[in-house]
């Protein structure tokens, strides 16, 4: 199976072009190949196929083998290989996927794809839809206790649950202690992302992620998109304008267009080496 | 740069056939390739390069840049590289690294090497050349107490220093925890890789490892020999036959030929891809 290693900000996918390779048990195959050891190492498989309702199609699946829905930092690399490997010329793209048909626009730079935006949809700032259990509609900096300190968090959901909790010191923080105590926390019905953040400026916020099922990841853009949101809505950041949100694994650039309600995610895609194994 | 991913019980490598290839700063280029997210992901970098004393050589970096000396579970990748890329038709090979020449024997099946077996040489049992702090000449079956428990260690080196330790329970032991209060320990004053140890039957050992320098490994050769000659030496399993050790990465057969006064290891090498990067 020919194959290409990609990353966008730390988050690493193996991508197979299924307009010229079949993969047969794609969970099992997702399983083999994310060992990072005895396999080729990633997050887990992403086969771009063609699709009948959209340009191309990306289909899932973690390092489990479980199928995913959607993966902002993967889309992106779907969309520079696509690109950069010659499978289209256009530059705004749509990719089915679990979670719907996204779109995409490249920026290219000397023939490669350099940087990707990628219409995340609204966000859903409705308690008992994130779900949060709260007696507000709208979960903003609302008190929450864990490890018995109190925390104050906002919650937004961009398809999955975020909790967004502004910290003194995020590279100090212990999160392997005290993300677990929010991921189990009985405010969260179906637990939580939560992102550890602290404000730079008017236009930047850092922060470190613990997500559920997974532990702190170098990148979650669906918790960046939810961390620019949190901080526009409690007046950390300028609104109208996008934000700088600084992960472990690298920056991404979160417009959140309140006009059209919906969340632009702008980043970087790289290719790390193609290879070949046999399965 | 083409390369081949290789691992032996779970200890990987990135291999650059230099008869072919040329690479430049070889430190930087493994820390480069090393990276699990951002790099090709492995334990290190391995050069096989022609070499005037030896029928090759292997010339080894490890994951931060530094250069390694020599690794039990890479030199069997290096003998199954050269035989199943047809840069050799012998069966029995020597390779020099830095700590002096190596000689191996390849077992073929199919025309594939399928296991190497590798003379580790003589374990050395002088307690001021492992070095461990100890009024006796040899530290077999010594107490030692660590996190406020007593322990009984034999200490082995096999040019790096090993204690190893015999428990009751190896798979629900807290390495992490008791693993750095080992390596740390005034008893060892080059630190010491510590080998938490439980004797199945008398010709099967498990082990679980925690490298000075590195934590816990899936995979540690010498250790796997140090903890074949420590058993001998309080005769849990029985002497000049091979000895099975269990570590989390898969099986070594040990074999300590008293005769000879030197230690072989046998072992499986893969093939896990091949690959190409842009560096």
């Amino acid at each position: 199976m020919k194959f290409t290693k990609m990353q966008g900000i730390g988050n690493d996918y193996v991508y197979v072009n299924c307009l010229e390779e079949t993969v047969e048990n794609p969970g099992e195959v997702a399983r083999k190949v994310s060992d990072r050891h005895f396999g080729i190492g990633s997050d887990g498989l992403i086969l771009i196929k063609p699709s009948l309702e959209a340009d191309f199609e990306m289909d899932m699946y973690n390092s489990d083998g479980s199928q995913g829905a959607m993966c902002g930092n993967g889309i992106r690399c779907v969309a520079k290989y696509v690109y950069d490997y010659g499978l289209t010329d256009k530059d705004e793209i749509s990719i089915a996927t679990k979670s719907g048909i996204k779109y995409v626009k490249l920026q290219v730079e000397n023939g490669k794809v350099k940087t990707v935006r990628v219409d995340m949809g609204a966000p859903i700032l409705n308690a008992g839809l994130i779900p949060i259990v709260s007696e507000n509609p709208q979960v903003i900096n609302e008190a929450i206790t864990a490890g018995g300190r109190e925390y104050r968090m906002t919650g937004v959901s961009m398809g999955n649950p975020h909790a967004v909790v502004y910290i003194d010191d995020v590279k100090g923080l212990d999160i392997e202690k005290i993300g677990p105590l929010f991921e189990t926390h009985p405010c969260f019905p179906d637990r939580v992302n939560t992102e550890f953040s602290r404000v730079l400026d008017d236009h930047t916020v850092e922060m470190r992620v613990w997500e559920r099922g997974a532990g702190e990841t170098l990148a979650c853009g669906t918790g960046a998109c939810a961390v620019a949101v949190a901080s526009i809505l409690n007046g950390y950041v300028v609104k109208d304008q996008p934000v700088t949100i600084k992960l472990l694994g690298g920056d991404l650039e979160i417009f959140w267009d309140q006009q059209k309600n919906t969340v632009f995610m702008t980043g970087p895609a790289e290719v790390v080496f193609d290879g070949e194994i046999k399965l």
